[in-house]
């Protein structure tokens, strides 16, 4: 079926690099100047960047992400799964995230653009925390990770692409900017804490904000469809990502983030699941290109 | 040339995913049993690990790392490469180093094997620590990595690969659980601060590690040459993730570890030498997929 097509798409990204040697220089050389140019520099350690290049054998333009890690976005996933909380360890997580709505809701109102621009730069920190927990827990035990640690930095890096598209579309204001500060620097804590405590409510948090996530990007469409957001043309840089076509608009933009959304909901609803099984997330094999 | 041959390669890993919908289940029921096996649990979220099979066609048995990150290494790599240490900050990364030697030496002595799985679980820290920074920071000042964040974890990745495969070999014993633990406790947040601080210093100690390291598996390369360590046969992750061949013994795995060591120690040094010509890492893009 079409879903199924899709899915393969996806894993059809080309992965071709050609990684030449730089030119030797002097070690000396590069300890002192200052020269400052954005071309990058000559390295002494043969090291340049990877010459890439589109399927139709354009050079890639973006260095924050490669041709193989672009997809078509499933849209097909179902936007109204729903985990309803049963145990008291569900309902705080339920609950908290409801309760940090309403300060969202006040603050940003109907400013969907913005509004999505500085949640995604809370979205992203889960996904590194939880992966780096993983990762010092594999050293530790000298044990296998089944492959969650890519997962969670697979989600990690699809949100810091979800923030670098809606940086296109909404500029941050000095005060904005002050504010993702603060709310990164409680955040990161939080979640850290929460997540050495209990990666079962951690991942349950993030299940329920992507649940918020959903909503709030359908609210977004609404008023594009309404036409109180223009309804602009979709920057390049998701164009390139999601495979979008060139006359793709903002409202496609908005569907294949939402679609997005509900696969990092499923992603940690499924990792809670697994620590209520009385198991460890590398008990079961992670869900590893799951867009 | 035949080192170009190999680096094209090393990116021909078959990259095709089958993720089936799972059968759908009652959320409840989930949040309820303790059934606790290895095969992983039914999800209501319509995740299934995907199936991934191997070039030949049969199926992949590894869930820590996927097909598409395999790769041939690089074995031509000049081993002898060395950053002379010339400024105050060059000598104190260096001397650190150094000094860091004196108990290590004490401690293994001549045990290779055991050195090497030890450290390993110290080596797999930086690049997490690094590139979990940069996460953070691009998304507080929203701005693009250049891919740097990506080519940390690749080195995260790659040395966690390493531990992956030694304690194959070498089995770790109770108060070497505890040495693993006490030291990661205090190296992560030692080398957390050293980052914030100054992540010109950082990576140019982490260049001065990786030099050590090749030093020492270097040594390991000596003593199973002179017969003084048996060389057994490669276990079988080490053949599936650097593609050796089926009858790859423990010397072909030191010697693709050591090529590794090597490439990491360029990065590293790269990384500090663009701090010093007074740029940021996103300036120059970064060297991903360099192995
Ligand atoms: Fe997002
Ligand atoms: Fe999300
Ligand atoms: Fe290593
Ligand atoms: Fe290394």
């Amino acid at each position: 079926n079409s879903s199924d097509k899709e899915k393969n798409d996806k894993h059809n990204g080309q992965r071709k690099v050609d990684q030449s040697d730089g030119t030797e220089v002097n070690a000396t050389a590069l300890s002192s100047g200052g020269n400052n140019n954005n071309k990058g520099i000559v390295s002494y350690w043969g090291i340049q960047p990877p010459k890439v290049t589109k399927e139709d054998g354009t050079p890639w333009k973006w260095s924050c992400f490669m041709p193989w890690e672009t997809y078509k976005a499933d849209l097909l996933i179902d936007m109204k799964k729903h985990h309803e909380p049963i145990t008291l360890l569900d309902k705080v997580a339920y609950w908290t995230v409801k309760a940090l709505r309403v300060p969202t809701d006040l603050f940003f109102q109907r400013r969907y653009g913005c509004r999505a621009m500085m949640l995604e730069t809370v979205a992203a920190v889960p996904g590194m925390v939880g992966a780096m927990l993983l990762h010092c827990k594999s050293l530790r035990r000298f044990e296998h990770s089944g492959g969650w640690i890519k997962a969670l930095l697979e989600e990690a890096e699809n949100e810091r692409m979800h923030l670098m598209t809606f940086i296109e579309v909404s500029k941050p204001k000095w005060y904005e900017r002050v504010l993702v500060l603060i709310t990164q620097g409680i955040f990161f804590n939080v979640y850290f804490m929460t997540y050495i405590l209990s990666p079962k409510l951690a991942h349950r948090i993030v299940g329920y904000l992507e649940e918020e996530a959903i909503h709030s990007y359908t609210q977004f469409l609404k008023e594009l469809d309404e036409g109180n957001i223009e309804n602009v043309a979709a920057p390049a840089i998701a164009i390139d990502y999601w495979r979008l076509t060139q006359d793709a608009t903002l409202k496609d933009v908005v569907m294949v983030v939402r679609a997005d959304e509900a696969h990092h909901r499923d992603v940690n609803h499924f990792a809670s699941d697994i620590y209520y099984r009385g198991q460890e997330l590398k008990d079961s094999p992670a869900p590893l290109g799951y867009h």
